[in-house]
């Protein structure tokens, strides 16, 4: 399911009002999330260059590959498609450089001041750009983008409300897994094994895919993989055979995406009783989940947002354990800007996707991390995930 | 699974010897499919830069974050490890251009002549490490590493025979579907289930994971979609709940990943009987991979191979569709080089893996196309996938 066309253009606006303000007279954007952003379409694969050139004002133009030209004429919100190369009948120029300066010449762009995603764009590709607009000067607009991306809007809404419904469909299937006591692989394949079934059978019509890049990494679309025990403080790592034993913590990590939107729902679940040691880190983790909830609304700052989290970890006794930040941004990445860390000034707006998720890193038994997506309302928050929240022991 | 030990350090000394061929002093290597290439390690998400500084002679060093200190330690082949950032007890200096200027120093490689992936390396990325090695040169030898890549060696022969298992016991539920006249999405969500369970029971400590990156788009480690009818020249889109009608030809993909290595496997299937143009085209289809197959063996460059594909296409009077490639390299890149196309001059040798996919789009009915992954070897060539490959009718 692709956005609607007066949603788009209401992305180009507020895009090139952030590009103006900036001073650039038009943007280059290569990074897959940020031309899906702008127009709707995506090729799934990127081995074939995509740009669109965003002009400050006006509009926009979409440069890839002959192959993609009758798929992206059948999807795009942008029209004006250029290619480059050829497939079949389709025949462009050898190269996207070339459409480049084509296009460039004729909106009377050849010496402007062009803004790029210096925190994405292949060296050899801004070479290139470079060469071919030896007048033009070149400035990092990565950022003026990204803020524009930061309140979503209606249909990455809706997008992102599928996703976290069948994350909690996936959870369902983990948690009745764990209970089973089944591995740290066989929870993660079931869970992702319903998931494709909640999304075939209830949403055909809606991406089930994701993007390739520096961001946040690359998952599956309907991704989850589960740790047991000692294992937790690897983090991101891929699941195994291991088995849980009573009295241990099983951490299972799913993430989403439809429509490119990324929901998240991670829970920790006490396998039997826990040793006392866990049960009371397992109890202040969600204390500090509750203390510090309140603070998710409108007009607080990231970094106010984990400086009371700071304080409750350290009312709890684990002021030492404190973790680099308790949430991320929701959208196009998984693991986007603004980050609930002590450095982000961002102030939270309604419209913003946030997780949630304070965790506790014990070496001496692992770890507990509950995470929740939730997008930022007028007077505070809205869970998107809703799986039980409390102390589960299965 | 990861390889061992003497499989990664061999990997090293082809990489070294061709940045000694090309003058480099260094490699600075940040390419997802690279940095686990040379280590062994991948920690799935790559917001925090993973990098390796690969010096032409002695022991690599691994960079990363603090948060992946404890997970690298345990899985990577490269032992020197120096983290930046802070996670918990792990506390390095806060970016990782200050451990890389550290190493540099170290090594006496401060104003060496230093490689880097031109084609993948972010521009602000390029701008760090030239601010941080102000005496250092700089040259592309993604290539260089790249060429490293294109003989498998035994560990990753075994992971795409893996792969390439998973991916028939996808397709076998996927030609189930289209026999039933199932939609896009329920082929595709078939296939990807019965992935996940062959995973998970039969190879549940191999890593199912991909990465994410502009060399080959992403996907999902066991991905299926499946195009009907006039839906087909789309190439890579996402399934819907479109079903197919008798006398239509489905195509299914299926693209896996197990230990980082890619495999496919593709087939167009005759759902019930076929108009005339239709059947002729499947049977001329047939006959060109026939007539090219033999051509799939050490000696001849993928030029040569292609332009035997061109001489079939004609002959059977389907020079007006003749692809842009008909295969490609298979590897940690979905799309890997080489490219059996008209222009590249690579020379097949044993171990080299491709996929073998002639193709037809013919606009008035949609498209066909089988793929199947194989390996070259002494003599010819060995298929990894094993679906049957004659004009399926369901």
């Amino acid at each position: 399911m692709t956005p609607d066309t007066a949603t788009v253009r209401a992305r180009w606006a507020r895009v090139q009002a952030n590009l103006r303000a900036e001073g650039a007279d038009a943007m280059v954007v290569v990074k897959p999330q940020n031309t899906f952003y702008l127009s709707g379409y995506t090729p799934m694969i990127y081995s074939h260059p995509v740009l669109v050139v965003l002009p400050a004002e006006g509009e926009p133009v979409f440069v890839l590959h002959a192959l993609r030209a009758h798929s992206s004429r059948k999807v795009s919100a942008i029209t004006d498609i250029r290619p480059y190369g050829r497939w079949a009948k389709e025949i462009g120029p050898d190269h996207w450089w070339q459409v480049l300066a084509e296009v460039m010449a004729e909106r009377g762009l050849t010496d402007a001041r062009i803004g790029i995603e210096g925190e994405f764009l292949p060296y050899n590709y801004q070479r290139k750009l470079a060469e071919t607009l030896p007048g033009a000067t070149f400035t990092d607009t990565g950022h003026a983008l990204m803020r524009a991306r930061y309140v979503k809007d209606a249909a990455e809404l809706e997008s992102l409300r599928v996703a976290s419904e069948i994350a909690d469909a996936g959870m369902d299937a983990a948690l009745e897994a764990v209970a089973a006591r089944r591995s740290e692989v066989e929870v993660a394949s079931v869970a992702m094994r319903t998931m494709q079934e909640v999304w075939s059978s209830l949403h055909p019509d809606r991406l089930a895919m994701d993007f390739g890049n520096l961001e946040g990494g690359v998952f599956n679309a309907l991704w989850s993989y589960s740790l047991i025990g000692d294992r937790v403080p690897m983090n991101s790592a891929p699941p195994t055979s291991r088995r849980p034993v009573d009295g241990e913590i099983q951490w299972t990590v799913i993430w989403t995406a439809i429509d490119g939107m990324h929901a998240e729902n991670e829970r920790s679940v006490a396998v039997g009783a826990l040793p006392a040691e866990r049960q009371r880190a397992f109890e202040a983790l969600l204390a500090i989940r509750e203390e510090v909830q309140p603070y998710l609304r409108p007009g607080l700052s990231c970094a106010e947002v984990y400086e009371a989290a700071r304080e409750s970890y350290v009312r709890h006794g684990y002021g030492d354990y404190l973790p680099g930040r308790i949430g991320h941004g929701l959208g196009l990445g998984p693991h986007e800007q603004p980050s609930l860390g002590p450095h982000d000034d961002l102030v939270l707006e309604p419209g913003m996707a946030l997780t949630f998720e304070p965790n506790l890193r014990i070496p001496s038994f692992g770890g507990l991390q509950h995470s929740d997506s939730l997008v930022i309302t007028e007077d505070g928050h809205e869970f998107l995930t809703h799986t039980r929240r409390d102390l589960i022991q299965v």
